[in-house]
């Protein structure tokens, strides 16, 4: 996806903050599904530290980094990937995890309260 | 609060993006409660409708809107309401809601890719 084809998206049509229009119900069924995989303090986490790194992170960079065990982490990146926050690629021994930031920003700007300029429009 | 504490906010501080620094336990935790809330697609649904509405709404516009019953809205009202994303008053025989914008410019900002110019600080 394009930065303009985000822009649009940001601006109106398909991503109109809920501040501005309701949501029917396909796209509160695709908002909530995101904001389930982000509803998990480990999740929302691992997220901020995939989507702070630079470009992308391998998965043994998270080892001592959370009280819980391998597999778990495992389960809950499939969970950010399977929402589309995140994709991953194996590379011998490791997997590497980089973020998608166009799914941040649509549902960032589902919540965005406009700029007192953007309700001019 | 002020226009001019949301901008500081939003701009680094205890609302710095995740795509710039990781989460601690507690700001994951706190975001997550949030996101809870919202990952529900009757919810987020709602959360649209009461943050759309201009200035508040009364519970009963929510009828027929929804195929659930009235307790379930009830329910789910009192969900995004102890998530600090709305506000309500009683009265006579009807409940007024209204929305909490700090509370989504919170969340959407930690979702936030910054735009380039912000990165230059």
């Amino acid at each position: 996806m394009s930065k303009q084809e985000i822009s649009i998206q940001r601006s109106g049509g398909c991503c109109a903050p809920i501040s501005v229009s309701a949501l029917d119900e396909a796209q509160a069924a695709e908002g909530a599904a995101v904001f389930k995989a982000l509803s998990d303090p480990i999740r929302l986490r691992l997220m901020s530290i995939i989507a702070s790194a630079d470009g992308e992170i391998c998965v043994c960079d998270f080892t001592g980094q959370f009280d819980v065990s391998g597999p778990t982490i495992s389960h809950h990146l499939r969970v950010l990937r399977q929402a589309g926050l995140v994709d991953c690629e194996r590379r011998g021994t490791w997997v590497y995890y980089w973020s998608l930031p166009e799914r941040m920003q649509w549902i960032s700007a589902l919540l965005s309260i406009p700029e007192p300029a953007a309700l001019t429009h």
